[in-house]
């Protein structure tokens, strides 16, 4: 077998790491001079990359283009907008470049925030977290009759990926109705699929919509104001894909004007937000910084998922997340 | 057919007044001069139960014990604390009193709450929620490697009713060991259940605790020093149950000796908790006020439920949530 050379230009310390190199060797292992930033952060050109056989993390597009050797890159994030255009697409075919990503990964925790941010909007969370009104009172009423069983809200997905499959999952025992919104339906979802004639109708449906679109050409600005405006006066918008998906113009518009009740973000166009962004301080605007994918064996799962894929590399197997 | 006199002392109003007095005429109601205060509070002394049939709400003892045509009771909560005593139970046995509680209408809403309260603890919401840090920071590592998955979180539940049942089917698909101590153990538990013998072990075992227990002589003051000192170090503890089950003291102290990782109460003795109380300022200590119950349609949620039984109570069939 050949010795492999494999360029891995994630921080990983401790047991992920030990985890990352007893689990490719024989194989060699080529570190960068400066590791990416962080699991989402661009890495900066890295002639190391060059004569590399498979990539792991964040490497710049500029680098993967320039390794001639390079026949698997395994991008360290679900997210992977940088290669997501047709010409790097163009070249990786006409180098027999496979590309995954890591969104097996990323499903679980994405997949439990968007739960946590609709179970905390349904127990309304953020005014009963403040209050210890007295049982009985005004507040109290409005707190505890605030509140909103699960079962009764239907909801609307945007993204049909491993985070929708999970997400879907985890809303079953509720019982209540999810539908997707997904460029083409394929036939094999496990919930209805809402194309782009049904929209308008879904939107106006939905009490809770759920963003989880990557960010791509087709994605970029898709929640419009003309969107925001078909959604059922009273709905409840989260975005757990990417902060470009939205106009956030529109959406603080839909927030002031009480159209919508409430918007949960875990992303926002830029990140953080500036001090002073208007979305800072709309009504009813919860914001957590782009945590959604982590947890405490964040590190440890992506090797062990660039593990599994690696072993099915070596075989000759297909490879799962396989994007491009 | 007889025309019965159903009592209810409920303030009722709207959809649900109107959904209970079509649903059980052409019987006839009889409201009290003073309904009660809440669908927590006992109701005063009320003369008009006396030649009642059948009562829905929230009387007082006396009431129930001087209404001699009284055969049945519905009480319009989970908890029926001061009916739970020998003393009634030996009246309400000899006067042939049947008693219902609502549990029913309050597992699903109940049940949200807690795994709210899981989730919001799993994905850091508490801090999360009040920071904009930026992508790669060591405040924003710190929260996204805070978040915990559910997955691999073992969960001991106290007190195995309605609640718990429900509770057990929202967890299913996060696939976590999940068991629950009952005084005594029927068989028919859809998870192992732990008895008083297996209490320090499992306590020891569990990163999460969910106490849902109700108020009465054996739960009083259940979760003492030494049960907190048997838990886990860096577990969560969650209280749904009543206030009165937990040594508030020693919560405070397993909360700033860091030996319990936070803790989240929708309940608490007394309710509200005094300005100044410790457990208002203990560390990762995260109240909200007895809200666990509510949503928007919980007061026809009640009348249904209760008109349900009224129906079974009327063709002479076994009630539902009979508790006596």
């Amino acid at each position: 077998m050949k010795t492999l050379k494999i360029f891995c230009d994630l921080r990983l310390t401790g047991r992920a790491l030990s985890l990352f190199e007893q689990g490719v060797a024989p194989h060699q292992v080529v570190y960068p001079a400066t590791p990416a930033g962080s699991v989402l952060a661009q890495a900066a050109f890295d002639p190391g990359l060059a004569e590399a056989d498979v990539a792991f993390g964040q490497p710049a597009v500029a680098s993967v283009l320039a390794a001639r050797q390079l026949r698997w890159l395994q991008v360290a994030s679900a997210g992977y907008t940088r290669f997501d255009t047709p010409e790097f697409r163009a070249a990786a075919a006409a180098a027999g470049l496979a590309v995954t990503n890591s969104s097996s990964v990323y499903a679980g925790p994405c997949a439990e925030h968007v739960l946590a941010f609709l179970l905390a909007q349904a127990r309304v969370l953020p005014a009963a977290l403040r209050s210890q009104c007295a049982n009985g009172t005004a507040e109290w009423d409005a707190l505890r009759h605030g509140c909103t069983l699960m079962g009764g809200q239907s909801v609307l997905l945007f993204g049909y990926g491993a985070i929708a499959l999970r997400l879907v999952a985890l809303l079953q025992p509720f019982g209540l109705p999810v539908r997707a919104y997904r460029r083409r339906a394929r036939g094999d979802e496990a919930v209805p699929i809402v194309t782009a004639e049904g929209l308008p109708a879904a939107l106006g449906a939905a009490d809770t919509v759920v963003n989880l679109l990557p960010d791509n050409a087709e994605s970029r600005n898709f929640f419009t104001a003309e969107r925001f405006s078909q959604m059922k006066p009273g709905a409840v918008f989260h975005n757990i894909g990417r902060g470009t998906t939205v106009d956030q113009t529109a959406l603080v518009a839909a927030l002031q004007s009480g159209h919508l009740a409430a918007a949960w973000l875990d992303v926002t166009d830029p990140e953080p937000l500036p001090p002073g962004h208007p979305l800072l301080s709309a009504p009813n605007c919860h914001l957590t910084p782009h945590i959604a994918g982590g947890h405490r064996h964040e590190a440890e799962s992506l090797v062990r998922h660039f593990l599994e894929n690696f072993q099915r590399f070596v075989a000759g197997q297909s490879l799962s997340d396989r994007v491009m």
